[in-house]
C-alpha cells in the first residue's frame, strides 16, 4: 500500500461523520495522506456509490486503498469486504452492490471478507449503526499505512459471489444505438450514458451530423429531438445542444455553458433510456 | 502536539475564507496536517459547533489540535482561548459557548486566553472581522507544528469561567424519560437526543418493544405516536421508523431509508422536547 | 515549488471530477500537499474564480502551485497558461480571464503558454473536455513537486496579452464614493465592494457616521437607506445594518447575524453599483 486513503460515503460533510471517520485513520497512522472522492452519494444510494469509484479509482497510484460507505444494511448480515481490483487498488465496502461498476468495467482480482472480531475499533462493539466509523475506516487505514496486508483482512471469498445490481443494456441497430443514462455530470447536468464511444461510432455517426435523441422515462417520452454531434462544447453556440465523448471515452449529452437534466427533469438509472438514431 | 490541524467554522467552502485559513497555517508549516470537521455550521449557530466538537474530538489522537470559529462576537470584547480537554487534544476558539458540550461531557483540563499583541498575523492589525484567519488558524498552526507550546498561548484562565450554553435536561420517571432534541444526523434526518442509551434502558424498555414518542416545539405537540425500539435499521422495514442506539451512545429515533425530520418538520434546541412512555 | 498544491474549480464535489484530479497529481508525486480553494464556483463564472484567487493566494506560502479550471472555453482555442505571480505563487489555468484580479491587484512577473504535447497525460490524447484532471492538475501537480520547472512549461507570453475581464470603476466626489459589488461573502452574505478602505476614507467617513447608501441593479434602484458605518458588527445591534471595512481592506455591507444579499436579493458583477453619500 502507498499511505494514501480515499474516502467516499453519503454522510455529507455537515455534521461530524466524516471527521469521525478522519481521526480513527489518523489514529491508525498520522502519516496517512487522506482524501475525499466524495462524501455527497445521494442518500442510500448504492449505485451512484459503485459508479463514482468506476469514474475515478483508475487515476490513483497503484497500492491506494478506498473506503466506501452507502450502508442502508448497516447492522444486518450483509458482509464486510475489501476487495483488491484489477487496477492494483483496494476498496473496503460494504457487499451491497457497491462494487458492480469495477467488477464490470475494471476487473476484480479477489475480495476477503472482513473478520470483524479482529478488525474493528475497541470498544466499539456496543456500536451498530456506524460501521464506516468503527470497521471501515479502521480497516481502509490499517492497510493504506501498512498494519496489515490483504491476506490478514479475513477469509477470500469468491469474486463471482460479490453482490451486483443489474447494469442497463446497450443495442446497437443498422441506423440506431440505445442504452441507459448512467448517471450526470452533477454540477452541469450533462447526460452521461453507458454507450462507449467506440459502440457510438460504429453505427456511423461522424462528428457534425445531426442525429435523433429519444430519452423516456419507462414507458414516457421526456425528450425527442434532433442534436449535434462533435468534439467538444466550442464546435457549438452557448446555449446550444450537443451530444459529445465524455472524460470517461462514452457518449454524452449536454447543453453548452448551461443544464440539460434540470432543463428537461431528466434522472438516472436503468429505466432511463436513451436512444440515437440516424436521420433519413 | 502532533502535527494535526483540524478546522471548523461556518464559513462553508464556497468561498475563499477557509484557504485563506489553511493559507496562513501551511505558512507556519508546510508539514502540517490539516483536515476539516466542518465548515457547515448553520451560520452563527455556537451549539452545533460545540456539539460537533463533542461529538468528533475524541475520536482524533492525542495532540491533535481544533480551530472552532463560528465568532459572531469577532471584534468584541469576547476572549480567544485555547483549551486542553481532558481526552488530550486543544480547541483554540472565541470563548463564546463553543466549549459547552466539551466542558460537560469530555472535560476540560485548562484554558489560557491568546495573547493577540503576540499571537497574531503580522499586519492584520486593521482587519477587524476575521479572527479566524488572523488569529485562530495562525495560533492553532503554531501549536500544531509545535512553535509554541500550551503555555506560550497567554494567561490561564479559570475552567470555570469558560462561557457555557444551557443544555438540556433529562427527567426519568419509573414509565418513561423525556429530554431534548440535541442535533440531527443532517443527511438522514435522524433526531440525536441527549438521553444517553443507560439511562434509557434503565427505564426497563428492550429491543423488540414498542414505545410512545411525544416530540414538542416548545408548547406545541409535533408528533406523537408508537415507534418500535431496536439495534439496527435492519430489525425494520425500508421506510419503518425506529429508535435505537447511534454511534456515540445515545438515543435517536430515525425513518430506516428515510428522513424523520423532514417528514414531520423537527429542529433542534432545548425546546424540542422529547418523552418515551412505556406502553401500558 | 513547495510541494503544495491547491486546486479550484466550478465541478462542485458531488461527482468523481475532482477526485479524479486528485488521483492524477499524486499519480504524479505521492508527496503533495493537496488542499482545495473551493470548487463551487457557480459553473462557468470565471470572474468569480478570478476574485477567490486575488482573495487567498497571498497567504499561502511561496512556490505554492494553484490550479484554477473554470474552463466553459475547453476543446477550444483558448490556450492553457501558467502565471508566476508577484507575491511567488504559480496558477495554473485555462487563459479565458480567470488572471484578472491577480494581474491587477497583486501582479503577475511572468506567463508561459502549456506545451501540451508534452503537458499532458498518457493516453488522454482523444479525451477533450477535461483538461483539469488531464492538463491542469498533471501541469500542476509535477511544476509542484519540482519534475518540472516554470521554465519547461511552454514557450513564455507576454504578460500584456493575458485576457482580461473589465472590473469596476470607482468614482470620488467631494461628498460620495461609488463602486460596485465584487462579490459575496457567500455564507453570510455580505457585500464586498471594489472600494478600499483607504479611499472610501479619504471622503472624510468615520466610524459612528451614518452614510446613505445606494444600490442599483443596471438603472434600477435596489436599495436606498442609511447605515452606519462603523469597525465591526459589536458595534451594532442584532439584526442592524453596517458598513464596515471587511478582510482584504474593502468597503462592505452586511446585516449583523443576517444577511444583507438576500434580504434585497442583490447579486454581483460591475453592473451592480454602490455608492455611498454623505448626509448633508
Amino acid at each position: 500500500m502507498n499511505n494514501i486513503l480515499v474516502l467516499q460515503s453519503d454522510f455529507g460533510l455537515a455534521d461530524g461523520a466524516v471527521a469521525a471517520m478522519l481521526g480513527v485513520a489518523h489514529e491508525i497512522s498520522k502519516d496517512l495522506r487522506i482524501h475525499n472522492l466524495t462524501h455527497d452519494i445521494t442518500p442510500y444510494n448504492i449505485w451512484e456509490a459503485s459508479y463514482r469509484l468506476f469514474q475515478t479509482c483508475k487515476y490513483w497510484p497503484e497500492g491506494t486503498v478506498f473506503v466506501s460507505v452507502v450502508d442502508p444494511g448497516v447492522g444486518s448480515a450483509r458482509k464486510s469486504v475489501v476487495a483488491k481490483t484489477s487496477s492494483g487498488q483496494y476498496i473496503v465496502t460494504p457487499d451491497n452492490g457497491t462494487l458492480t461498476h469495477m467488477k464490470k468495467f475494471i476487473g476484480i482480482d479477489a475480495v476477503r471478507e472482513i473478520e470483524e472480531s479482529v478488525h474493528r475499533r475497541k470498544d466499539s462493539e456496543h456500536s451498530h449503526t456506524f460501521h464506516g466509523r468503527d470497521v471501515y475506516a479502521y480497516t481502509g487505514a490499517k492497510l493504506a499505512a501498512n498494519e496489515i496486508n490483504f491476506e490478514d483482512v479475513g477469509n477470500e471469498l469468491s469474486v463471482d459471489r460479490i453482490i451486483e445490481n443489474k447494469t442497463g443494456d446497450v443495442i446497437k441497430t443498422e441506423t440506431s444505438i440505445s442504452g441507459c443514462i448512467d448517471i450526470l455530470d452533477v454540477r452541469f447536468g450533462s447526460l452521461w450514458t453507458n454507450i462507449s464511444s467506440d459502440d457510438f461510432r460504429s453505427v456511423g455517426f461522424k462528428h457534425g451530423h445531426r442525429i435523433e435523441v429519444l430519452i423516456k422515462n419507462g414507458p414516457t417520452v421526456v425528450y425527442n429531438n434532433r442534436i449535434i454531434y462533435d468534439k467538444s462544447f466550442d464546435a457549438v453556440y452557448v446555449g446550444e445542444q450537443i451530444i459529445y465523448t465524455n472524460s470517461l471515452m462514452r457518449t454524452a449529452v449536454a447543453i453548452n455553458q448551461g443544464n440539460f437534466a434540470r432543463a428537461y427533469s431528466i434522472g438516472t438509472g436503468i429505466h432511463w433510456t436513451i436512444e440515437f438514431k440516424k436521420i433519413e
